[in-house]
């Protein structure tokens, strides 16, 4: 019988914000797979190990998933890799994916699942805490209460966006583009926190949008709340 | 010296989707609150008691927080619940406020946090697992993928908002008025699918808008993703 793929977040990075779930399902399958060249040098792994020593004893599987935006190319990688993951699971081994967050938000894991799954495999998804979630418990905010709206917008979307809704926004991954962002941003006329590196040691929180530079970096999530 | 008044999401019903440091802060500390009359009957101590057994045998504090729709009613229990939390902050022991999914999104304890807060004690939160999240692993499918926005809208909002953003809708305890919900789903195009009762027991999972009935049960769930 074909193993079964998981999916598990490993949360933004403080390894106690992982699951218990998370934490066995890990423990108790044998091979780990995760994007990039080598498992033990991706964020993910390195969250993981923290709260799992004996993954460090693991059959790791890489699944190389290099950021291109060619379509065609992208779709090429997500096949390999799929295949390199069914291969595995033809043995009759499960294989669990470890992605950053949550697994069903912004996760490479979903172009895999889709493939693996079409092709007749089971898979399972395991959830982790999303980083505009651990972001606002660190600014030590609500990120919505009673009936505000929540509105989550990816990096390359952001400045497309117009920041009209009603409630609170969350920008991802807002690092690129930050003078324009800002602008967008001032325009909302809401209040502005950031966080860049959420529960890494070189985490930086901003209280105000005159405090974000216009050269943060990449894993930089902005809240912008209704005053 | 006073307390730390810990605000702690305890995820949507699994209690392995509790993460380790919710089990770590519970387990540490001696007087765990929650909203409601009696802290055995709330659904956060029915999870929170299943990851922490020895929760059964610490000093709890229930937190009258009813639902009611006047604003100086809400504000003057939410005054009557911060003082019930900081006579125990006084005596120099912490408080862990427990609440069902994240702690910032929509929880009860963001109101007792704001008041407490203002009266010069340390709070903080702890993350949890929101509902949406679970949702979606449970339906085995991605929240959002690529370069996708997503929006969650409460409740109450539900039939205000014209969902004709791009991306994924939550739309959070819709169970009252599912017809006329249902209505602007199929006016939005987007695919439909429903948890009720998401990690509970009594879950159920509808996989359409047709399977959706129109009395469904409060706790549900929709999410609605772009085809």
């Amino acid at each position: 019988m074909a193993g079964i793929l998981f999916g598990v977040g490993v949360g933004p990075g403080d390894p106690e914000l992982m699951t218990l779930k998370a934490v066995r399902v890990i423990r108790e399958n044998d091979v780990i797979a995760a994007p990039g060249d080598d498992v033990r040098e991706t964020v993910a792994y390195k969250i993981a190990v923290q709260a799992v020593p004996e993954l460090a004893e693991k059959e790791l599987l890489p699944i190389r998933m290099p950021m291109v935006m060619d379509k065609e190319e992208q779709k090429k990688n997500h096949r390999l890799g799929a295949k390199q993951i069914e291969n595995v699971l033809d043995q009759g081994k499960n294989v669990v994916f470890i992605t950053l967050g949550d697994s069903t938000i912004y996760s490479t894991f979903s172009y895999l699942q889709e493939i693996v799954e079409a092709d007749g495999y089971e898979t399972r998804l395991v959830s982790g805490i999303p980083s505009f979630c651990a972001a606002a418990a660190k600014l030590n905010i609500p990120l919505t209460e009673w009936q505000e709206q929540l509105h989550v917008i990816p990096a390359r979307q952001n400045l497309k966006a117009k920041l009209d809704q009603p409630g609170t926004y969350v920008l991802m991954k807002s690092g690129s583009r930050m003078a324009q962002t800002k602008k967008l941003l001032a325009e909302s006329g809401k209040k502005v926190r950031m966080v860049e590196n959420c529960g890494m040691p070189d985490e930086k929180i901003y209280g105000s949008l005159d405090e974000i530079p216009d050269n943060a970096g990449y894993f930089s999530l902005i809240i912008a709340k209704e005053l």
